[in-house]
């Protein structure tokens, strides 16, 4: 079943506020298994809506209208649709008694204007509205349900989920099951993966893998459709499988999984502690781990030693090794993983150190260049990076990498 | 002028990602005195792009197409431009060799999926993408400009104000002259905000005021139009004196500034040096202030003490103050913030310490207690407060209060 979704309203064609009805009907009409066709937007204006009624009607089986059902004057969706289908509207009685009640009982004074939350297209099925004054309804246009409901956002959530997903249900019976998941994966570019993925064992009927790449980390969704929900799951296990043989290491998580989340969880469960010495990322590290609740458990102290004096007294490296190699060196890096390792107790030393710019380069160490030490009871690594971007880019891209290498230390721990 | 914008991708009408880049297109057309006549997204479908540039090209004057132009196989808004005004696509050597060196240079393999990115629809113009790889095009159609950029944001959002905005000045002369400033508040909620400002004095023809809350900022976002550009500049800045009359104290920054960059600009001017004690907050307040390029001239140092000793080891805070008074007291917040001043040497000393949830709270120090500090050479204050909200808000709004402390104590030095 394709779905349109027409949103109405001046604030938002204005860029005044931003649209979240949509992107939340298209999730749950997914999740049901319809497909949204088009998602259109128009001002508060009788011809805009009216074309708009049109075109989706033209390539959608049904249609979800949200917005201008307010009493004020440039509230004139009930209208402008009754006018477009070629219908009178007419003011419900039993819906403007309700209406003046709840004025009474919320002690609100009743104005004229608020007769328009009563009226309706005629041959309209009302549809009550459980958290505000504003009803939608429901009007067959050639066979095909148009639904229209108010745009404030908790009360078009709650109508759509409570109102229209019902409605729709009892008339389109679907036959399609759909099982999804979400892949997170880091180290790997979009193409990368894209041609790692090329392949015809992913090929399967019913099967879609698109790709979301949210700076610095690329998500893969598999939808899996199919009229046997068991197959559906089944065809969706088989494909995650299959990825996560081609991308094993790179995939960090799943569905709500985040980078930080999931490291501390390796942390937790192994019962191993962890300090942070930060140069270059600020504090960022320690911000991402402090975001998990619980991670009080792991995390002993971070440091973010900006200056040379501070890195010299809470790890421990020598003035002398940061004048010879600088600053900004394995070396350092390495001693600071392993200083604040030392001086905290820990399991675990992390350290960043590298010039996050704009200014601060050299020829041999140019703006992006950043060195992630990672100290354990099995030795200490680091590695060299070189990052384009500007400085907030590669402050995210080097706490990820940081973590990952954490991340990846502690998956070969559990293994 | 009527703009149409044309938003293309699956994990769009699927629900999966929210689009800002249609807002942000339609504030700033509005800001030009351009009218959006309709937003319309579509999945990566080549009839429905058809059906959606057909459609708003029949109610526009421009359009804007966004997304779609990346190099995997369901980035298709290019051959389906092409295809909808019947043209050729092909491959523009100059863009492919500049690909190329870009792949080079960043030491990133070149994959042969990302020819795609140097095609084009024939008789295109090519517009350059500062910010990324995928170029945009401009064609003509029916004497009316298409324009197609990427749908990545911040690439989306720099080529239409950089590239597209330009070009249809150049091409639609507009008589309106807009005039923007936004200010930004912190310490007042929006309906105390609303109640300062409702004032006749503010009340001038042409002068627009929206709210923008942004946790945990509200942005005032004064709008002024008139026919004669002066007066425009000169009703904006009347208003504006009038708002900071009223707001005075509450006012950080204004259009592009930062709570950072503020406190920064402050630190940097009066040569003052700054670190930070972070329990908390777990390395936010660094965070941001690190964002803030050359902060390395005043950040000395931060530490971040989640455990018990790393508040004795690196701030110097006796252990018997911690058991006697627990590690969230307004005692330990002080002693925070003097031993991490004292020990760093700086002029500047800042702390928090505080429940951020879910779990930790106590009858007398419920979740969501805080205590921030700031010891300067004038003294130490400390204030308590009380957050309801999530973990990640709590962080965000101390982090936000103890920067407008230190700002606020900053702006009375340079008075």
């Amino acid at each position: 079943m394709d779905i349109g979704i027409l949103v109405i309203g001046d604030e938002l064609t204005s860029g005044m506020t931003l649209d979240t009805n949509s992107s939340f009907i298209a999730r749950e009409s997914q999740m049901q298994g319809w497909h949204v066709s088009s998602v259109m937007t128009v001002g508060d204006d009788g011809d805009a809506i009216k074309g708009g009624l049109d075109y989706l009607l033209g390539i959608s089986d049904a249609l979800v209208v949200t917005g201008g059902l307010g009493p004020t004057a440039d509230d004139i969706t009930t209208a402008a649709v009754a006018g477009a289908f070629g219908l009178d509207s007419y003011i419900d009685e039993a819906v403007l008694k309700q209406l003046k009640e709840r004025f009474g009982r919320f002690g609100l004074p009743w104005t004229k204007n608020n007769v328009k939350q009563a009226m309706f297209p005629e041959g309209a099925d009302i549809i009550a509205n459980p958290v505000g004054t504003a009803c939608g309804f429901l009007i067959e246009r050639n066979g095909r349900p148009v639904i229209v409901i108010p745009g404030v956002p908790v009360e078009a959530r709650r109508m759509f989920t409570g109102g229209v997903i019902p409605l729709f249900r009892e008339r389109f019976t679907c036959r399609e099951h759909v099982a999804k998941r979400t892949i997170k994966t880091f180290g790997r570019t979009e193409s990368q993966i894209d041609q790692i993925l090329s392949h015809e064992d992913l090929e399967i009927p019913g099967i879609t893998i698109g790709f979301y790449p949210r700076f610095p980390e690329i998500r893969l969704v598999v939808t899996s459709r199919d009229e046997d929900s068991e197959r559906a799951e089944e065809n969706l296990r088989v494909v995650c499988e299959r990825i996560e043989g081609r991308l094993h290491g790179h995939i960090f998580g799943y569905d709500d999984d985040t980078m930080e989340g999931v490291t501390a969880s390796f942390l937790t469960d192994r019962k191993l502690t962890l300090s942070v010495a930060e140069s270059c990322t600020g504090g960022l590290i320690t911000d991402r781990l402090t975001d998990v609740p619980g991670s009080s458990v792991f995390l002993e102290r971070g440091v973010v030693t900006y200056s040379n004096t501070s890195k010299v007294e809470l790890l421990g490296v020598p003035a002398s090794v940061i004048e010879k190699r600088g600053a900004v060196s394995e070396e350092v890096a390495i001693l600071m993983a392993e200083g604040v390792k030392k001086l905290a107790g820990t399991d675990i030393g992390l350290s960043t150190t590298g010039i996050a710019g704009p200014t601060g380069g050299t020829e041999e160490k140019p703006v992006g260049t950043v060195f992630i030490a990672l100290a354990t009871e099995e030795g200490t690594t680091c590695r060299r990076f070189l990052f384009r971007w500007d400085r907030r880019r590669i402050k995210e891209i080097s706490s990820q990498i940081a973590l990952n290498m954490l991340r990846r230390f502690l998956v070969k721990e559990m293994d």
